[in-house]
């Protein structure tokens, strides 16, 4: 075990230290991609599995959709635009060919649209609710995937911001306003849930003003938890996008009196950003503290009294130890 | 319902209408792309969720390997290079830059060296093990990812030939070539109860010749399984790689007695394909039938006799049924 930096000398040094010495990640060799190890992985493995149950029990399926999204669809709705005018992986050619042992980038296979890796999936799943959607019984539509996402990160920080992570993204389609914001704050209660009785982490619900919110939303509620350093961190967001990419994406659907009406959305996700949050609130100078809901290793404790006459101490004792 | 094609007119035809009808899946927006739908992914979770536990049983923990592969590694291993000399999802440019609402590929970030989304891991893994093994107590190393990986494909045959799929890519390590074969042969046996006692599926084990093995590997066997239209089809792979990747990576270990040895790889995967295989060898001409270890819905029938009097003939029916 190598010694770890003490929280109060340098915190985030000491975060670093920890992730390390207990083995739960490295840096990859791509700048600002992370290598989630075993025992970090079985983290993120309990903390998905708790919060899958949760999803998946109020009504949302599990589904896939494509890592690729064409350029185009990002252009499509106008404050998502500008929200993605950043850090993206560009594909811009599909092969490779090989000269004397090395690999050149084919010239030929330039692509005629240059592909994005999905920063984010509501430009690909709208072009499919488009597909989907025609009436009012198609509603409501509720998905959800876990998958990796990209957003070009030049500074690492494990767990907490890499250029690919891991994530779980919502998407839902609503006949109406009303049902999409219970939709959006329904789903802040889940995460609350999440962070306050798996992760043991305390949260405040936050509302995002105009300049924070994510790009396409009308409302974006977040989930702010504190860490050991007294800092803030964003450990989840739920987003009430009203009908802005129902509209870029033209989707409408018909109602029982065949009126076309136009389709109200939500979108939510939290990510392996949490692994990070776990560590920075419980972690102490001796390293790692994992609540019991999300610890890999489960210790039963057996009391055993060596002593007769000592017995009634001895209850008392375990009593006690129970209670805390 | 739409009307399904029979599979004596045309198998491929009935094989697309089957997926579409059932809802399983759909085509996504970039050629060669399959968005899953969630009855489709329910059925894949199922298979993962059973393959899952056979995988960490017998000894593998599961991890996360970075999606990014820098080209350069690709062309660390000679045969690696040949066999990847192709279609390959090109990363070049980090950003995306906006002008008056739509997006342009920022010419300034322009990578250093071209970025390949992974078309599988073993490059980066032994990448990665160079650093985690270096005396013999490292070894065996064995692990495991759940992961999306992309290999360009013009022709999409959904789930059976996608650019982009999802399947797990087992990555292991070992002292002695004797334990690396007999890993390759271990799990070999585990995708035969998979397709066998879960999936219903008979297999056939084939071991590769020379020109059909995997890119880097001493040895490849498949496993092999016959559709209703009486093909073949390769539904999973389990690798020897010798000492390829060891020797490639400069991966060696020193043993008790503080000699350095070269250590003996395998990988092994299977994918969304197998859902494919599943449709293939069970559907018929009214469309889908799935096993029931694998099914989303499980049947109870409740028998209720009617008449006393006819008790006896009714149980030895339900006796019947209950056998088959």
């Amino acid at each position: 075990m190598a010694k770890i930096t003490k929280q109060s000398d340098n915190f985030s040094k000491w975060y670093t230290d920890v992730i390390l010495d207990a083995d739960l990640a490295d840096y990859g060799p791509v700048k600002g991609t992370m290598v989630v190890k075993p025992y970090g992985f079985s983290l993120w493995t309990n903390i998905r599995d708790s919060l899958n149950k949760m999803i998946e029990d109020s009504g949302h399926d599990n589904a896939y959709f494509p890592l690729f999204i064409p350029k185009s669809f990002l252009e499509k709705e106008a404050k998502h635009v500008e929200g993605f005018a950043k850090e993206c992986a560009v594909v811009t050619h599909s092969k490779l060919i090989s000269e004397e042992g090395s690999l050149t980038v084919d010239p030929d296979s330039k692509l005629e649209e240059e592909i994005i890796v999905r920063p984010t999936s509501e430009t690909i799943i709208w072009h499919m609710f488009k597909k989907w959607i025609t009436s009012y019984r198609d509603l409501p539509l509720k998905v959800n995937q876990w998958a990796n996402v990209v957003r070009w990160e030049m500074r690492t920080r494990l767990f907490l911001r890499t250029s690919e992570f891991l994530w779980q993204e919502g998407h839902t389609a609503h006949a109406t306003k009303e049902e999409a914001m219970k939709e959006t704050l329904e789903i802040v209660e889940i995460y609350r849930t999440l962070f306050e009785d798996y992760l043991a982490i305390p949260t405040i619900i936050g509302r995002k003003s105009n300049l924070e919110r994510f790009a396409g939303a009308d409302e974006t509620f977040s989930i702010e938890t504190m860490m050991r350093d007294k800092k803030a961190l964003q450990a989840g967001t739920s987003h009430y996008l009203g009908t802005n990419f129902g509209s870029a994406f033209d989707v409408k659907f018909q109602s029982k009196d065949n009126k076309e009406h136009p389709v109200y959305a939500t979108s939510w996700g939290v990510s392996t950003r949490m692994v990070g949050a776990l560590i920075m609130v419980h972690g102490d100078d001796k390293g790692l503290k994992i609540p019991p809901k999300i610890a890999p290793t489960q210790v039963v404790i057996v009391p055993i009294n060596p002593k007769k006459e000592k017995s009634e101490e001895f209850s008392s004792f375990v009593m006690k130890v129970e209670k805390n």
